[in-house]
């Protein structure tokens, strides 16, 4: 965490080489069932009549969270929130949930249970049933802590994939920007004044009835903010095999992010497009459903919809100031590697 | 792995915690669906018609594995075998898998590309498709390596569970006990002359074609033997509401076992029962049943059946010795806490 580093491809290609493993190795007969593969927010496999769609996260110790700054319930709540928000970029209903854990054995009492605490809110406030999973010992006695959720959830229909968009697709976001990134500056310096910013980090609301609404009205591609749209933007577009052109004036920034920025005097435009671990929706959608939902989305859900620019043909991915220029769109957001 | 702890009971008694506030904190219908919840091998959904079996299972470096002793290639394989091995203990077949690996840099290239060939090795040879997984890298440059494995099975039928069994079952086991345990020991003194050994210890067989068998055949309750007998068997017999009686002189120990037991002076029977990583299927079967089963299973398989006991009434463990001495058994076998 306090080792980010802010590269934009590394995880992407390390994916991308897996995938051609994969496709070197499997024979197609292996794949049947199979709808969406590697690449999308969850796995979509056909079963029987239905569609299933399966994710996984897992949260690491040092890289994902540090028990200085979190404490195990709202550790609980994120470790499945992050994963719903992968159910809810398909348009879906989460069913059921397996948890892995590697703990120190100092942390198998108390912590423990404050952690499941979390984890079964989180799970109660989606109807997420935990069926099972597997617990083992960290290598040594102060960590790394490791947590793996796997969901699996159901969908009516079709999922809404990242690969959907067209040119000429308005692009929106659900809620606003670069509120988690906010707490996680301000923990940095160790300010825990912000309670808003601290809610944003620690405790993300998987936007699930938003992304069925979504996906009934027919957007055309649809993915969870994780990394910041400076990240996520560029793998919707290029699935799409779109450009992009982002309305910098409309970005919807988090109030404790316009906090943060006023008192570092930090651009609020990049820094809520750089904005990590948001969990907001990037919906591509064709204009006249973007402008009715535009109309009517926040009425239905309570969530605020802002749209913030267009698909648009080619590859470029272009940022468009207040006064009108166009720069290209900066390597900004999280990357694992 | 060389801090292996020798109870029984610590890992248990987490899952029974979890389980425990599990049940505090969901209400029924968010169970609806769910089939077999925390404790047995692989959790069971009933899916519109289909029953499916889902499981994981996380291998984290120097707890499950030591990089100094297993190749890439071989721990890819393992990786996925020990999940398929769970299915097995169901009586299902696999059908695809996501795969989340945090690695230190260093390891994304050649060592991921070994590494992914052992998995799809693994994964073709049991008609399973990666489709889906998270990466991540490590909290240090030097590690650790975590690897989690999820699969998702289909089972005609019911699934063998662990609490199907009943008083006067006989106790079988497939293969040979003993011989991932020989592996191992020689791994410490970094002898890598018994080849067997080895193989047993990085290479274990996925018993899936044993398991359809042995489901389609009535067997009363299953599992796969990952922490040993000694530590496995009580699983099961507790489950089942029964005690057990083992016949030691019958124990299928394993060739390369045997050669480390002859080697140091241990006693076979001691070693094979503590054996854990064996990924072979204990299984409680009413006493007809039982005698056809040793009868052809072997040839219709190609893998050994043994007879090692009965389940009894009460709640006792015992060992009956080659003279008849009746012992209770010993607190041997893995655990991860």
């Amino acid at each position: 965490m306090e080792n980010r580093d802010w590269k934009l491809d590394a995880e992407y290609a390390l994916i991308e080489r897996i995938a051609r493993a994969v496709q070197a190795m499997t024979p197609p007969s292996a794949e049947a069932g199979v709808v969406t593969s590697i690449g999308d927010d969850t796995a979509v496999l056909r079963w029987g009549n239905h569609l299933l769609l399966w994710t996984v996260d897992m949260l690491i110790e040092g890289v994902h969270f540090r028990l200085d700054w979190t404490d195990a319930h709202a550790l609980g709540w994120k470790s499945l929130a992050v994963n719903l928000s992968d159910i809810a970029a398909m348009g879906g209903t989460p069913r059921a949930a397996l948890l892995t854990i590697s703990l120190p054995p100092e942390r198998t009492g108390d912590w423990l249970d404050e952690f499941l605490k979390g984890f079964l809110e989180c799970a109660h406030a989606y109807s997420t049933a935990l069926i099972g999973g597997d617990t083992n010992r960290a290598p040594c006695a102060d960590g790394p802590t490791v947590i793996d959720v796997s969901v699996l959830g159901i969908i009516e229909g079709l999922p809404v994939l990242r690969q959907g968009g067209r040119p000429g697709d308005w692009l929106l976001v659900t809620g606003s920007l670069g509120g988690s990134r906010a707490g996680l500056m301000r923990l940095l310096q160790n300010d825990r004044s912000d309670v808003d910013a601290l809610k944003a980090h620690f405790m993300p609301v998987p936007r699930l009835r938003e992304g069925q609404l979504l996906r009934q009205r027919g957007v055309h591609a649809m993915m969870d903010i994780s990394d910041g749209v400076a990240s996520d933007l560029p793998k919707l577009a290029h699935a799409s095999r779109c450009g992009a052109q982002v309305l910098c004036a409309q970005l919807p920034v988090h109030p404790a992010a316009l906090r943060w920025c006023m008192e570092t005097g930090e651009d609020p435009v990049r820094f809520a497009l750089a904005g990590g671990e948001d969990y907001e929706l990037l919906i591509a959608a064709p204009p006249e459903t973007a402008q009715s939902l535009l109309a009517e989305f926040s009425m239905q859900t309570g969530t605020p919809l802002t749209h913030i620019g267009y698909l648009t043909a080619g590859e470029e991915l272009i940022l468009q100031d207040e006064q009108g220029n166009l720069t290209e769109m900066p390597t900004l957001g999280w990357s694992h590697f």
